[in-house]
């Protein structure tokens, strides 16, 4: 298969990695000399030790020519990329954004083939050719909508073992099921500045993590609370030495994904009252802009 | 006039160095080594590049024996101290704690006459016996229920120019001016570890200070919100290059005295819904207990 990746970020560099196994893959790079280094270099994966590298060739035009595009940047870049979009003939788009701010795009796309889509892999970008990736996950993809099912068969069949893929029914589900954790964990850790563990072994932080988790859960109508809250402390534990992408943005004074996560969750509450939400967008909103954030 | 002052912290020594410039002062210490430092050294008072000592008499032993007795403990070393003032004749007793969580004590000590008072001075312990004055401020008193007047007025007429006693007709007010301003602005730096001007100049941060105000303001039935606002942005931006004393507190890893302070708004709310007081005292207490805090 022909496979565009648009975004050549951390993940944008693990998926052209392991896609071009099978693939062949075009990433798309925001800057001219980005893909330059990968057309001469490769991209280098990390991981433990062992270091592969592979052939992928990039370009910095934007000309989106393949019938399968994948869309890696974070939601906060995503806008003129949707402008292209639009224009392209149809095809076969998967969205691979944290939250769900970016659906509101996808009526302007409705002459494509979507697929909405999770990565749970954990990557890093070393360097412009260069990506560690620090935890095994898995791809989740879904149907948005009455796509054709063909490609999305293709790229399941396609999955090597260490880079799998597997089809969920419901895309909402799936979304919130990640939003969920991304709108709890994510902003308390960055606040706090804590590993992840904190927040089930720190008495008055996982109150904080509990109520926040509720207001979350009834914003998005979440109807097993019982089972959700289990999955989220669950995903807690399990990543109890993780940094969350959020403190590590904070860390590194980078711009977060706070926009599209609690920005999305106080445009759905419409008026609610959800003061923890909008007390944890506040804060994370002013510690991106503060001068003595760190 | 013989004054007995308990607590030798940064106020407790700041309150014996001053005072005893016109009366006969007894500074009560917790620890010996404190109080046979201070015998044998004296009180040294540190500002700007100058230093003063004067002698003053210390003792660990908790025999209270003065007519006059200002405490200057924190809120959450008090219990104690007031165990033994409930079984000592009856005195004059003057309180300089923060918030109004002390308040709940006073019924156990109506046979002596109370005073209340707030210290606007700036302090800082500089070791056992040397106290810098990195804050010039004033002492206000105002008199608890009906106490008898005669030494507030000797207190007041006392006073030196460079360390002035006030007195102020209602004790409520007084208390509550202050516990608005440490109910907000202390909470808020702690937790972002930025200095008092930052919650006027960075937006976010201003408006979480706003919201949080309007929640305190509301506990503390306070009827002129647009006033005190206006009084309490004043203290905010005149102070903006200060650190506030919980931000200190978080900073060195002390105990904060968030109990006294949000623990006390809390109990006030008696269940009404005050979420931002609720989400700072739970964050503050989980820093103060967190490994990973500073």
């Amino acid at each position: 298969m022909e496979i565009g990746i648009i975004g050549s970020g951390s993940l944008g560099l693990l998926y052209s990695f392991y896609l071009s196994e099978n693939n062949k893959v075009t990433l798309y790079t925001r800057r001219e000399e980005q893909a330059s280094k990968i057309n001469k270099h490769g991209i280098t994966l990390v991981q433990g030790n062992s270091e592969m590298k592979k052939n992928v060739e990039a370009t910095f035009e934007k000309n989106y020519k393949e019938p399968v595009l994948i869309i890696t940047v974070k939601q906060y870049s995503l806008k003129p990329i949707i402008d292209t979009l639009t224009r392209l003939s149809p095809r076969t788009i998967i969205f691979l954004q944290n939250g769900m701010g970016h659906l509101r795009f996808l009526k302007h796309l409705s002459h494509h083939n979507l697929i909405l889509g999770i990565s749970e892999h954990g990557a890093l970008k070393v360097s412009d050719s260069v990506v560690q990736h620090t935890g095994n996950g898995i791809t989740k993809i879904s149907s948005y909508k009455d796509c054709e099912m063909d490609v999305m068969n293709q790229i399941i069949r396609n999955h090597s073992e260490v880079f799998p893929f597997i089809r969920k029914s419901d895309w909402e589900r799936m979304l919130k099921e990640k939003l969920i954790v991304n709108a709890t964990i994510n902003p308390l850790t960055a606040l706090f500045r804590v590993k992840n563990g904190e927040l089930i072994t720190n008495p008055y932080f996982h109150k904080l993590f509990y109520e926040l988790f509720e207001e979350v859960a009834d914003l998005l109508k979440i109807e097993n609370k019982e089972l959700s809250w289990k999955q989220v402390k669950t995903i807690c534990e399990n990543t109890s030495e993780n940094k969350s992408s959020m403190y590590k943005d904070i860390y590194n004074g980078r711009q977060t994904e706070i926009d599209s996560i609690l920005g999305y969750m106080i445009d759905l509450s419409n008026g609610k009252s959800c003061p923890r939400i909008s007390f944890l967008y506040q804060a994370i909103k002013g510690i991106e802009i503060g001068k003595e954030g760190v």
